[in-house]
């Protein structure tokens, strides 16, 4: 329009950094960040720690605009910190799964072209194994930078590795901070867990950030100075970018180094915890936990979940212990959440299972996100309404990634036909809703039937023994693949393999049933997801072994 | 970064369409919109309406991307959706004022360029005389859309004038949305109020409208579906942009064509209000709401003040009444709110009248936009945080305007040296917070020393007769000017001018009290602000008088 101009006055390409330096002055004086009984700072300290560590990042370590510095650590006060230090050095942060060993590790480094490598005491061993993996081979090494046990300034004998709160110290307040030229630059990379031979490195932007965190502020229902504890691990989607969402709120991060009950239960007594997140395996662990590590709410606590689809007695059970829970829904190339399950005020007046069971669905888009549809993946097509047709779960709209770093095949392939392919597979209920069914990777398909194995799961912990179950295909002559069920009891619960069978079959489609259940711990990925494919490679291990015998007869 | 890439599934334009079509499907049964006993719409429908509406507005009346389309319409539903349907047809709203007269419209509608006019029935004959002296110039002259009373479908003596559900009605539900192009593209255009000669359009564009929506969402901590009461003029900042706002939260939009006390608190007693929204002047009517019209409040309500500072006694009173004000501070520029006051959780300890003086700050930037500072305007220097010195309010972010239509000399001088000048006095205090002092054309300059007319304006609020005061200048031979005062009584209060200048001179430092004392009714703007240029025009010739009285001596 005539008259009008864009110029600094009225546009500045967003970024999380904006929401660091407005607590600095906003809530000045607030707590920022608790960790133990020693760690506490307000956000005028995390703003003014956070610009020297980026002054030191650029000058100490010659970390330019677009490069990648990595971190290893868990949901400790430095790793919070760099979330910011690190896009204010203009750098890209890269966040390890601590679970990774060297081999992973090096991988990694090495596909990312990381330049720096921050790295708690905990995994140190970790990342010198990377780095001597790494040195066999003409890739370049990055430097590192260690985090000391809480505060303490160790002498470190080899001088190539520099401590953290030393860098901090050497870094200046003077130091100009290196904004992102366009928006929709890089501010993160994450690699997809579950990733063995080619690594896919998601790519986030400081658009996407910026606006995700407002989305999760909204999703959580959460008001100013909210109190934020860290049992999502940070490096997963950025702690589902509830790391910059909570300096937009000038609330308090509530660093926990292990995730356990009594430590969950001890934090939201102490420090008054309002919110908090964590995959249906944390909520599992909540609801487990004994007695003698409980300690009854004394205000609202509202709890994100995600991560997996959880089953709605775990949404029951946390409900009766007085927990709020949101269920949402995403994955990493959708900043974490993409749906929430938004409960409507009419199901306030249905039993409390049936609400659960609504409860457990997906839901719909959240406003960062334009779109949730699912499709028919070859023809593109919207499936019916109708709870029943199954389809790819396909997203479009400003919180999904930029693309897989240094894999535009996969970044093609991922936006083919200007739609986000998820790889999930749901239906669509009458009012919208979509029903997560199952991975496309992950679905059985039986004598030419789908058989979703969240639905079989969702059955058997029903079951007053299952603590957990999980369900894949085990190869079979004559159906192809037949459910095999991998199911823990609770501690004191016996139960037979039968049992479990028939109860299924009571409650269940027959050719949904389990044939097979085998009792085990269940592998998990840090991030609490069940690894399937470990459970699949055992179930082909047992299908061939019965093939064979079939085969001598 | 190597691997990404810009396209339709990372990338869409902000716009706050998307907050309707989201609506639609998330909160498709709720109430989005309730008027009177008759009128309630739910978001499908409210969805459905609109965009039936986009596409008569683009096909009969051949409106074009880009194009003005103007309104004349009070806080009915009619004003709301077209908040969404002239978007959703590409072109640009423009509210007018429904105070303006036949010659103020005229002269907006030309020098907006309008193609089309929607007005009220209450407003016809305005819109009528308008087009007369329009017609008498070689202007192009707009086709007008007529609201009826409430929905009914009366036959027009005048073919050229389309009635507005008749207008709907030949809708097409098929309409293709024209979204922007660019997010920077114009949604909206406002004319300031007070503008007498040379009129200044504030275009907004959907990227600001988006954050700017967002943002008003944090800043009255909405939940999601909050039942928001239209106290505050759509046609001003297109309601601080809550009217985008309540349709990302699939909240309840009550509409209200005239702001009486009885009015609010009958919506808020039969809708159950969570939000609201009001001038200062709006906040006195309640509180001084005869006993007969008041209902005691059921629910938290959450008020936002703005568009003029609320002196701390209005704030205490609104307390008292069991309101939670929300203290906002902006401008037409600014998309409404540019700062918030922030309440800091020490506060609570603090006596109630201490804690409404901290409140009657206008506080720091909120989240949307990047920065707020006091300046001197010269010297672009920030001015010290000593509660003392005083400088020009600035702002710079996404929520500042595009700039002022067909007016590039007045948007430069507007955002010279990359800040948007408000012509806003204030001062800085030590925690940051700035407190508004004066508008620059208003403050008086009485032998020399500033006098903030805000300040006495304050103390004449606290003397227990006094409805409202505002403060100008009288000129004066030996002191150039002297604070003037005009003062409207409470109901029953009889007060002499003496006693006020008395009591005036306990409370303030002896040169800002009144020399002169005024009792008269207050012109108000029709956002409730003071017309203080009125009250200037009446000093100036009483001013004239004495001067002329004196030069006879």
């Amino acid at each position: 329009m005539e008259g009008t101009i864009r110029c600094a006055a009225n546009y500045v390409p967003l970024s999380p950094i904006s929401f660091l330096e407005r607590a600095a002055v906003v809530y000045r004086d607030k707590l920022s960040v608790v960790y133990g009984d020693h760690v506490k700072f307000t956000w005028q300290e995390t703003h003014q720690r956070c610009v020297k560590l980026a002054s030191s990042i650029a000058s100490r370590f010659k970390i330019s605009r677009g490069d990648v510095v990595a971190v290893l650590a868990p949901n400790i006060p430095e790793m919070y910190e760099l979330h910011f230090a690190v896009p204010m050095a203009g750098a890209v942060l890269c966040t390890l799964n601590i679970r990774h060993d060297s081999k992973m590790v090096s991988t990694l480094l090495k596909h990312s072209n990381a330049k720096l490598i921050f790295v708690d005491h905990q995994f140190i061993d970790i990342v010198k194994g990377a780095i001597e993996i790494m040195s066999k081979s003409p890739a370049t090494v990055p430097q590192i930078a260690l985090i000391s046990d809480s505060g303490e300034l160790q002498a470190l004998p080899n001088s190539d590795i520099v401590e953290y709160e030393a860098l901090l110290a050497m870094g200046s307040l003077g130091f100009e901070i290196r904004r992102p030229i366009d928006e929709c630059d890089p501010i993160a990379l994450t690699y997809t867990s579950g990733t063995t031979s080619s690594p896919k490195g998601v790519v986030y932007s400081h658009r996407g950030a910026y606006l995700n965190s407002l989305v999760g502020i909204l999703l959580n229902e959460m008001r100013s100075m909210p109190v934020y504890l860290w049992t999502v691990p940070m490096f997963h989607c950025n702690g589902w970018c509830m790391t910059w969402a909570v300096a937009a709120q000038g609330g308090t991060n509530v660093c926990l180094r292990a995730v356990t009950a009594k430590g969950i239960f001890g934090s939201i007594f102490r420090h008054r915890v309002t919110h908090m997140g964590g995959a249906p395996t944390v909520l599992n662990m909540i609801i487990n936990a004994p007695e003698t590590e409980r300690v009854p709410l004394l205000g609202k606590v509202t709890v994100m979940t995600g991560g997996a689809p959880p089953p709605s007695q775990v949404l029951f059970g946390m409900q009766q212990l007085g927990f709020d829970v949101c269920h949402a829904y995403g994955s990493t190339e959708t900043y974490g959440p993409g749906t929430v399950c938004a409960p409507k005020p009419e199901w306030d007046a249905l039993p409390l299972e049936t609400q659960a069971k609504l409860k457990s669905r997906q839901g719909l888009n959240h406003l960062g996100l334009e779109e949730v549809d699912v499709k028919d993946p070859v023809t593109m097509k919207s499936v019916a309404w109708d709870a029943k047709t199954i389809g790819e779960v396909m997203f479009r709209g400003n919180t999904i990634m930029n693309g897989y770093a240094n894999n535009i095949k996969a970044t093609q392939d991922a936006f083919k036909d200007g739609w986000f392919r998820s790889g999930d597979l749901a239906v669509r209920h009458s009012d919208g809703y979509i029903e997560f069914k199952d991975r496309s990777k992950d679905i059985i398909i039986s004598g030419g039937e789908n058989i979703s194995t969240i639905e079989v799961e969702s059955v058997l912990f029903g079951h007053p023994a299952v603590l957990e179950a999980a369900v894949v295909g085990l190869p079979d002559e004559h159906w192809g693949e037949t459910p095999c069920a991998f199911v823990e009891l609770k501690q004191g619960y016996k139960v037979k393999e039968d049992e479990l069978i028939t109860y299924c079959q009571k409650n269940l489609p027959r050719y949904m049933a389990p044939r097979t259940v085998v009792f085990r711990e269940l592998p998990k990925t840090s991030t609490g997801k069940t690894q399937k494919f470990v459970l699949r490679e055992q179930a082909k291990a047992m299908g061939s072994l019965s093939l064979r015998g079939k085969s001598k007869l």
